[in-house]
């Protein structure tokens, strides 16, 4: 059966005016001008500084507390900075072991397999992360990913439950990796910044600013000797993050907040509609606190997935890929007209 | 002693009129005008395919035999593809050691213990692959690392021992990992392309084109299962190469050879200017073939490249960096009145 052999990539490239994508996490808007009014003038082309350019890390030193240009390292994407974090942490003595909540982002346990470490899990509640078992699971553990709000589950984690994992992580000296990709894409309240000498917080211009495909991303620590560590390893592996890139985020942190808070009521409203669409077909789902997925629980999610592209060109990802073998993904970064139109695709499909 | 802490991070950001370098390994020539003409008009800002823009991946299957698409990953710059190579070798099962000629290009021994195998070293003699020795040890290797033109050594390895290589590791099974970012800086014949199924070829934009910072480099294999094992690495640990760079990489490729023959004049030019000057100040060293560094033997290189860059502003690289301890490298990377102005500074520190 065709259908068997379902992976992400299934679907890249595929392209055409009939198909709705609720598949790939990325913003459809475009970025705001100020990062591309930059690129008729642009002319250096040389070898950037490893750890990032000055400009750029300036810029994010203002943004965190007790920090300088050197507790950063721009990186390409959050998935380089995820990455190089386990590969500083595989070289350092002690465990061997990540704890990951579970569903998870679907490159998490790759990633921490890729690097030589062992990841173990913690089940989500309701998409929640469920601190008694956290607490059990994490002691055998060097390092935990974070990640708040949830790619896939919508899910932002309340602060309390925040605070008792940096509190927790701290007395036994497991590190956070908190992935934070999605702070500026919550609907309830403000961002909560995971804090402490314990903490790697990963982050990315990609989603806020919907510069995907430049691959500026970065990490804050104020661990110096993993910082050190970590931009040891880029030196040999990669060098520095792409120069223009760099400077294109460099105008991004300067774009007023107005910007933010306008794709939020966008979010919001596609958030609104999407969940209210299919709590009214009848489908079991969390609503979602920030980021922008979806991910109900449907009854044969493979042949759901399958069908829905192949008859009815709508394209979702299986929640066997982050982890949760009954629900499928659906992201709603895509306009109004078009969520509707899906909508009615999988009242159709679900009814027949 | 503060020159005990020597490395190569000691010049990065150093500026200043009055400073001459022969640290950096990078073209001091700006790109061709192709490259950024497209800027001005430039707005895809969205994820791009893992493997590489397809446009850019066409005209790179016209550049190698026997190839599709299929057979390059364009990868951010020549480090990341070595890295992602050695990374899904090091998944592979069978034998852990990988054999580097020495002296190597610095990241080479790096790279491979990050990935998690050891590196093994067969001692140039001249600069040039000592084939007896070579065959000894790589068999018990799974891959070896080749880099023709060479940095450090500027030398070019002969057709016939190139050929051997490839039918010595073809015959044992072992993978040739060939590093030919300086396949277009040859000064004596054609680049010679290593070819066979176990090959990896690993390639740059930045050298030919002058467009170090923007981090585009790709990999070419015929063996169609260990490119997929690298794009899956990278499709968790980077995701694609900044799209932008890589469609300036794509223009790179339309570039008339006119452009290359030009280039070579100069870095011919300078190289008889750097070559010749050492010789006439009685230091010992190769006559580059190829890339654009020299390497001669100099006593008490801890020394001498400190108090020239302190007494004298001038920056030079530690042979031991490149696995010669009893050598310095310089980059003739810059105009040939800093080329001559930089020599008589070495000789005034030699004379002194």
């Amino acid at each position: 059966m065709e259908s068997k052999n379902l992976s992400p990539s299934t679907f890249i490239g595929v392209k055409g005016n009939e198909i709705i994508s609720f598949g790939s996490g990325q913003p459809d808007l475009p970025p705001p001008k100020q990062v591309y009014e930059i690129l008729p003038t642009y002319r250096d082309f040389k070898y950037g500084l490893i750890q990032g350019q000055l400009n750029l890390r300036q810029s994010l030193a203002e943004q965190y507390p007790q920090s300088t240009v050197d507790s950063f390292v721009i990186t390409n994407g959050a998935s380089e900075a995820l990455d190089l974090t386990l590969r500083a942490l595989a070289n350092k003595e002690g465990k061997n072991k990540i704890l990951l909540p579970r569903p998870y982002y679907y490159s998490y346990p790759f990633m921490v397999k890729f690097s030589g470490m062992e990841p173990v899990y913690t089940n989500l509640i309701e998409g929640r992360i469920d601190f008694d078992d956290f607490q059990e699971k994490v002691q055998g553990c060097k390092a935990v990913i974070i990640n708040s709000p949830s790619n896939p589950t919508g899910r932002v984690e309340s602060i309390k439950t925040l605070k008792q994992i940096e509190k927790i992580t701290d007395d036994l000296g497991v590190y956070i990796l908190s992935d934070e990709v999605y702070k500026d894409l919550i609907y309830e309240r403000e961002n909560y910044l995971i804090k402490g000498s314990h903490v790697v917080t990963i982050n990315s211009f990609s989603k806020t600013f919907a510069m995907c495909g430049f691959r500026v991303g970065y990490l804050w620590s104020l661990d110096q000797e993993l910082v050190n560590k970590i931009i040891e390893i880029k030196t040999h592996t990669s060098m520095n993050t792409n120069i223009l890139g760099q400077e294109m985020a460099f105008e991004a942190t300067k774009v007023p907040r107005d910007f933010i808070d306008n794709q939020i009521k966008i979010w919001k409203q596609r958030r609104d509609m999407i969940y209210e669409g299919l709590v009214n077909l009848g489908l079991d789902l969390w609503k979602p606190e920030g980021a922008f997925y979806v991910f109900p629980e449907i009854k044969d999610p493979r042949n759901f997935v399958w069908n829905m592209f192949k008859q009815h060109k709508v394209i979702t990802y299986l929640g066997e890929w982050f982890g949760a073998d009954n629900r499928v993904r659906f992201s709603y970064a895509l306009d109004t007209e078009k969520i509707e139109e899906g909508l009615k695709r999988v009242e159709k499909y679900l009814k027949d």
